[in-house]
């Protein structure tokens, strides 16, 4: 789509610095951008290849604009607006009502005629699909699942018993949710199937990406409330909650009933230990193991960093043998006739 | 299904206090339950949930029985009693023996007229599917595979050559079993492909969770002997041995060739290496990194909890200086005429 | 298939000590192989099952002939050689060039006579399939997928928009290639989506394991160089560029915009960070915490291996302790009069 420098300022309100009428197409890197496309300059990490760009327009902040050697669009929050910008000259393929041929939706399926449904998909008695939504190829749905309008199953989703998505869920493929919790009891020796029997409630403006996993809950639903952003390859176990526009990086592991507060920001590969409770405004860094609740918002680590491989084995050595080291310093001490640290030492 | 209390207690051994008449249609949370649900009290962090309580009866062990406020049903292990309460009172939907019409079962292909295909599923020439089994909408059979009876395939499993799953098999959706191992021989700097030619054997009453992988042999035979459970997301690399009623939570590597006792309990978000081995009746705990042989049983740990981020960034800082420090105790030794930290410090 | 040894011999240039005319007829381990069998040693590992074997013939390296108690195939790669003659005695099945009646072939595509395309195949107008070429039962290809010659899609594989597979690429079951990569700008407390935009390069003798994720490019492509090899359950995020040959092991996760080099060697469970470079020749060991970019060639390391958990908690209290343990030394110092710690302490 071809759109004005100068439209684009009064549309989403930003400063233009060059000239109204200048037309984009497109959307590049700022090291790739030519005549006819627009960039964006938010992360300070590509503030070096501002100079050298030959982007039509540079969406930017003020702070920023000085430094461009194109047109500017000058906004508060480049990033937001970029993304806006780019939906605009990229829109999303119309929509196509109507149930494949190849498609088999069980009687009793309430799919509204706004609704797409494609090859392969599958839709067990009972289920609900809303206005406008769209369930791509290959997709299943089980008897109790119901889709608010506008929700975007984009090919593969496997979605069991119970399971609710909210208005503009988003889920990619692969996603299985509402599968059984990892529930057993043990008894004599071997692991007796705790039947799992709740849904999963996952509310509006969801995003999930692609082979993530979220279990129904127990008896309780699972919940992840609104706004709430999955990368790919997380797990979720059942009976967990996770709060209103939290987003979780890639192959994060939540146990069962975990509960994660609003707007926390989850680093990759973290892992959250069962019945913990995290409060709202909580950062975790990647590949951090969170084994206790947190109660104060903050930001929380517990990754270390690597060594070339001989350095991180003497340190490896020497974090083993860390307790040979405080007895000499308490040895050392008593020979100083030193007090202070008898008291670390009942270990 | 309703059914009464004094039922209940006969069938399942448990001591009732209460009315024999009383019935429950539904299992629920302690917090949620009603004057028709029953409850049941096994981990002690819902104990202070069970005063409060308005379920019909709670399942509990003797020591928590004074304290319920309700009619309860007393018990050795109320989780395993509980577990079998619930099957019930919701029971699983009658199965619907044949095939869907949209099925595809090849010329050749053994199904017992008890078992059940979905819709889009697919079995190649050869396979064999056990009596009473159930192949869900979208699963995906190789010629060479092999179902016992009863085994339950939920939806959007594929199972690739040379799989067999043993009796009461239950899989959860998106798994693959089967898929080539990771095998390449280096070469010139290149990677040559090593074929991949053994199968996939699971034992009965195993359970796989959602999105789980297992390779098949390179050679001989993956195993996972009988009553083993998998949790979501696992990674179970090609000639990896499971021993019988091992559990393992979500996000668990192993790589090639590890062998992992019986009985053993595996955390999340742990690893193994391959060509190690791990005896019976081990417990590693999350996030642990198992990168040597196990000979005896206990429990292992290696994943350290998480602080504020500043905390953190000083206890790394003071980790990666460590060799600093035990320099700095030797010369304080060393000027105390004290000798007995020497022998640490050739690394 | 039944192959002599001579022949072997000649076709692989290996040095034969036995008879030319003997046959075999499958592979195996050393352990277990028969007098129809070849088996191979390349693992030290294995070389105690060297001298009981009973294979027909064993291919090794010419420091193990001696001990061989078989004839042998002698070589300087034998993991390579053997890797070529399990292929030639255990060919893959042969192509039937054709698309399955079940699949969906939108008008437009263009399918080579001589690929194949399985059950349930759907591929959306637009795309191109090449010569030889298999896609398996249950795969869906968007309409912008370009596939080169003798790619093998082996079953269930979702490849989205923009996503270009070179020559000879293998993907195995449940993965998905160029869905969305996590790009959300926050605003106002909530996420935007940002468009995703980008394509997925795949270049010539790449494989990928089961259920891996890589994600398409934001605005530029996600790119994996010929011959890199990736196991099952691997993220990949939007714009990671991958060098040439580069392997990794299952359960890896690499962010947004990091750029791995060529020829590196990545362990299960390691974790890179968002826009950081790794230079060539990188070996990365299991369990590693890839926090900032890598400029020499060389290991790396981050995992600390586990211990029995009294032992662990003991060393991760007095790692937490570690402040205290430096203020005592530093106070030994002070009252020895030794003043050499004294810039370590500004944390």
């Amino acid at each position: 789509m071809v759109v004005s420098l100068g439209e684009l300022a009064v549309r989403f309100g930003c400063e233009l610095r060059g000239d109204p009428q200048a037309r984009v197409e497109r959307v590049a890197t700022l090291a790739n951008a030519d005549e006819r496309s627009l960039a964006f300059l938010a992360n300070p990490h590509y503030r070096p290849q501002l100079a050298a760009t030959r982007a039509a327009a540079v969406v930017l902040d003020a702070a920023s604009a000085d430094a461009c050697p194109t047109q500017s669009l000058i906004c508060d929050n480049p990033y937001a607006t970029y993304a806006r910008i780019a939906a605009v000259l990229h829109p999303a393929p119309p929509a196509a009502p109507g149930v494949h041929p190849s498609a088999l939706v069980a009687p009793g399926v309430r799919v509204d005629p706004s609704a797409q449904v494609g090859a392969f998909a599958s839709i067990d008695a009972g289920a609900v699909v809303g206005a406008r939504s769209y369930i791509g190829p290959h997709c299943h749905l089980d008897g109790g699942v119901t889709l608010a309008e506008d929700v975007r199953l984009v090919a593969r989703v496997t979605l069991c018993g119970g399971v609710q998505l909210g208005a503009r869920v988003v889920v990619h493929p692969g996603v299985v949710i509402g599968s059984d919790g990892f529930g057993f009891a043990s008894e004599r020796g071997t692991w007796l199937k705790v039947p799992q029997l709740g849904g999963v409630r996952i509310e509006a403006d969801v995003e999930i990406g692609a082979n993530t996993t979220i279990d129904r809950g127990a008896i309780e639903d699972t919940v992840l409330e609104e706004g709430v952003k999955l990368d790919n390859l997380i797990q979720v176990g059942h009976n967990v909650r996770i709060g209103a526009h939290s987003v979780l990086a890639a192959c994060v592991g939540i146990s069962g009933s975990a509960t994660i507060g609003k707007r926390c920001m989850i680093g990759g590969g973290a892992g959250f230990n069962g019945h913990i409770s995290i409060a709202d405004d909580v950062v975790i860094t990647g590949y951090t193991m969170v084994s206790h609740s947190i109660t104060q918002p903050g930001i929380y680590s517990g990754g270390i960093p690597l060594e070339e491989a001989g350095a991180w084995r003497r340190l490896v050595a020497r974090f083993k043998r860390s307790g040979r080291l405080e007895s000499r310093v308490k040895r050392l001490e008593r020979a100083a006739g030193v007090q202070s640290g008898q008291e670390e030492d009942h270990d």
